[in-house]
């Protein structure tokens, strides 16, 4: 059994972890949620999203906290983009980083971006060559590539042609997610050990929801396949628009926990994280309260 | 990937999930329990133990637990005993299955039991013997095999010397216990593959407490080693006594949901399944309700 020897962990919970908190978060508590994470070791932190503001008010202040947070030259700071005005906004922000979201399913596509899968895969190529021209990294994140709440099971064929016309543009990395939780480790294994064994050489992210509490065993399968990079959030802040009352985002400190117990590095303070996590949660908790009937 | 096609999963909510709740759970629920245990399709249950009221006053109506239920022809009823007295009580009661634990450490043997290692393994032969001469089957079931609370990482080639002499014995079953939820799984992988490889004709079972939250990822891991029997419990009932808040025995509707979203049988109804969770929690709650408060 070939596991990694060091895992890549890029917490997203600044992004993925706040977005649906019916309640604005201030931009200090945001900043600060970053601060804390680049002092538990993250290297790579998704801290923003450009979407319209009117479908995710929560990130309206992107670009103030990307100013607030500065420009460390430690950190790769991530700006999350789904359409060509957003891609520009994180460009005009100066992200280190844009994940760039397309989906594998038409309906997703639809619902996400108001796009198709042909159209999506053509901006994130796009976006690819705006990002590189301008001295970004780009990562071509693939949604629903196990499971689309609309369509089910999704073929692993279109998700591995994706990925190839992806890699074949220059990605420099391609993540597949597991946008409502509903993968289980056999799946994960067999389309993880397919795309590592068409691109070798490439970097792949993976990213997964614990609605159904499998998450930690899709990433145990996913490195049994070879790969290295995975997202999740500290607290397990992000639950999972499609499932009310589940969890969302795997936490951070569960994978953490995990892979340091198995021996592999993360560079992530396990104590200071366990730490941040209440910070993190109790910032969920505030923007979850009805201020209405306070 | 040789996974099982199909897994038995041993229900064991009515011994290890109630054995540590403050107040007594009454007789009629604990049947209850077991008979909507039936219902949902498990056709080997743990229903009780036989240890010392004094220690476990929540065990202490055994054989009247066992007596109303009655003998179905189509279940499996185990008795768990960790001593001689325990194991002659077994017997008198009738059980099917008996579930002799041992441990895999001196100082668990000694907390547990009051014994040693090797007079542990000896007793545990001596249970294989008498329950065969009674036409009862026997789990010889090893606590600590990955983790102790009070030694810490465990030898596998201690567990698998162990796993010899109770596969010479003529143990139906032997069982690898993660008892308070430590495992990871790569070392779950390695050991399991290693007993499989050593005795590839004989029966393993796991039982994994999900602490950490790595219980399904280690069944995952155990599956790939070619194990095809687990423990669980209903409503995810047992927490563990050494690590207080932290869940304990692993959900068997987590447990069930994976399988069968894996293309895995297991005989169990997913739907009926997730109901009595609800009443099996229930009953929990009730048991963990500070009755001097009230």
């Amino acid at each position: 059994m070939d596991l990694p020897k060091k895992v890549e962990i890029m917490d997203v919970s600044p992004r993925d972890g706040l977005q649906m908190l019916p309640n604005f978060v201030p931009t200090a508590d945001k900043v600060e949620l970053i601060e804390r994470l680049k002092n538990c070791g993250f290297r790579r932190i998704e801290a923003v999203s450009f979407v319209s503001p009117k479908h995710v008010p929560q990130m309206a202040d992107a670009k103030e906290v990307l100013k607030v947070i500065g420009d460390d030259p430690d950190i790769d700071e991530v700006g999350l983009a789904l359409n060509e005005r957003g891609l520009n906004d994180a460009i005009a922000a100066g992200v280190n980083w844009i994940t760039y979201v397309i989906a594998a399913t038409e309906t997703m596509s639809k619902k996400n971006a108001n796009t198709t899968i042909v159209d999506g895969v053509e901006m994130c190529k796009k976006a690819i060559k705006l990002g590189h021209e301008n001295g970004i990294k780009v990562r071509g994140s693939i949604a629903v590539c196990w499971v689309c709440p609309y369509e089910g099971d999704v073929p692993k064929e279109r998700v591995l042609k994706i990925t190839e016309e992806l890699a074949e543009a220059g990605a420099d990395e391609i993540a597949f997610n597991d946008t409502v939780g509903r993968a289980v480790p056999n799946d994960v294994y067999e389309l993880c050990k397919r795309a590592k064994e068409q691109f070798p050489e490439y970097h792949f992210a993976a990213h997964f929801h614990d609605t159904f509490f499998t998450a930690l065993a899709n990433i145990y399968a996913a490195m049994t396949a070879g790969w290295d990079i995975f997202d999740s959030s500290v607290g397990g802040l992000g639950g999972c628009p499609f499932s009310p009352g589940a969890s969302g985002n795997v936490a951070t400190e569960k994978v953490v926990w995990m892979l340091h117990k198995m021996g592999i590095e993360t560079g992530i303070d396990y104590e200071k994280l366990k730490e941040m996590a209440e910070f993190a949660q109790q910032i969920e908790k505030k923007a979850k309260t009805n201020i209405a009937r306070e």
